[in-house]
């Protein structure tokens, strides 16, 4: 997905929420904020928002001296979603249809993102969340599709979340490739958040190999890009990943929740809608 | 009001809502944020925000070469609530209180900005807005000045605002210096903007020589300073003026309605909250 206009204003708001979780201190806030200004001419629209946001938060890294200001959070998503794991597989084994269930509660575990939406309540928005009828859903091509994979990609997006996508992967009962971020970048997995959330028991974990808040075909590692071509079913979780894989000329399942005007836009949904949708290319 | 950290990424909401509401142009646009981008590592953060915003609508107008980018809107505003002034007006007279009716009258007509707030719906807002309690309410204090006022100054905010302080004006009987800006800037009321609403009728008009959405004390004309020094009772509409005028060393009534969360907290109140606030210096 190319950036949007309205993705600028957006940048400085990541900018400053990041900023701030990194040091208390006005001026170098504002010093971050004075080089995302300078920034703003050189980004090409035809870029992808996260080749931005990796921008931006490299920016954040070498002006507070802080490589992930957003640490504290993550291990407390990861923490809170670990507590409810039991009841949440529990729901999804006592269920009509354990997998789509299973598939609503990855998507519902996608509200976690202190990149676009930072004030959540953790909880209660996943419940919420479970309660949306998916606006696009392919779900039953997701089972078709499930039925005769062997190679399945899963691409993570935020820690916390990865909890629940371990329930999804449980559920598919099948051999998984987990993807996550090279290094920190907002609140999304790395390797250690995958392995906290216990994703290490039920896939093969390999970093995307960049370090933006997606993944990048350009910049990815040779595991990553060896098991993106081999893969014969590739799930996309949340907006940073659909960001930067849509438009890619492959079948790609991506779920995720519309947090962000203009992501919804691009998807032809509301903000706030949750959507399984099968790309074909 | 100085200029907070979370002024930025609104600075560069409301150079893309004017950028847009000038020229349908994505180059065009992004141009106008590149040199808002620029701007930032300029602002000092002890100006205050209308300071600033004074820049971006420079900068709007040099790169879209439109100098008034809401002049539909500014002349549609007025339209709207010239034709609820029979309405309001007789409620206002018929009401226990027409003096505190009108007074929250005139904040109610304070939802309209399309700087901080461009998505509202006139007609309905106002009328929330009307049943809001004031959080800060010296309508009491308003009520004692004004029994022996001789010189009224009263600074205008937004057009079509403009007619239900005509309200206010014709309710308070008293002589009357109205205050609009030098040139359009946002949806603020110039001088045509106030004689469109009928305020020639019951009030003169001076421009505050300053073209910044908000006055100037720096830069404003003689005719506003020399009001502005002998007004024994000051009137102060909405966000723009507050955040110029606020720890100024007089008197000032400030009604208006907190759109801003940075205003709001600055206040002391929440977002969306109205007040009638006499700031004693």
């Amino acid at each position: 997905m190319k950036t949007y206009l309205d993705c600028i204003p957006c940048f400085f708001k990541q900018a400053l929420f990041a900023a701030r979780a990194a040091v208390d201190n006005e001026e170098t806030i504002k010093e971050v904020l004075d080089r995302v200004g300078v920034l703003v001419s050189e980004i090409p629209m035809y870029n992808s928002p996260p080749e931005t946001g990796r921008e931006i938060y490299r920016i954040v890294r070498e002006v507070t001296g802080v490589d992930d200001p957003f640490a504290a959070l993550k291990a407390e998503s990861i923490k809170t979603v670990l507590a409810l794991y039991p009841q949440f597989k529990q729901r999804v084994e006592a269920s009509d249809d354990p997998l789509e269930s299973a598939v609503r509660l990855a998507i519902a575990g996608n509200v976690i993102d202190f990149g676009a939406n930072p004030d959540f309540q953790l909880e209660e928005e996943i419940q919420e969340t479970l309660q949306l009828e998916p606006v696009i859903n392919d779900c039953e091509a997701f089972k078709q599709n499930l039925e005769t994979a062997q190679n399945i990609l899963y691409i993570g997006d935020n820690a916390g979340e990865t909890v629940l996508d371990r329930i999804l992967i449980e559920t598919m009962a099948r051999p998984v490739t987990y993807v996550v971020r090279e290094r920190p970048i907002i609140n999304d997995a790395t390797m250690e958040d995958a392995i906290k959330s216990g994703l290490d028991e039920v896939a093969d974990i390999v970093s995307s190999g960049w370090d933006g808040p997606g993944v990048s075909l350009k910049g990815g590692s040779e595991a990553f890009l060896t098991h993106y071509e081999k893969a014969d079913l590739v799930i996309s979780k949340g907006q940073g990943n659909y960001e930067t894989l849509s438009g890619e000329q492959r079948p790609i399942f991506y779920l995720l929740k519309a947090k962000c005007p203009v992501i919804a836009r691009d998807l032809g949904v509301n903000k706030g809608d949750t959507v399984i949708k099968y790309a074909l290319a």
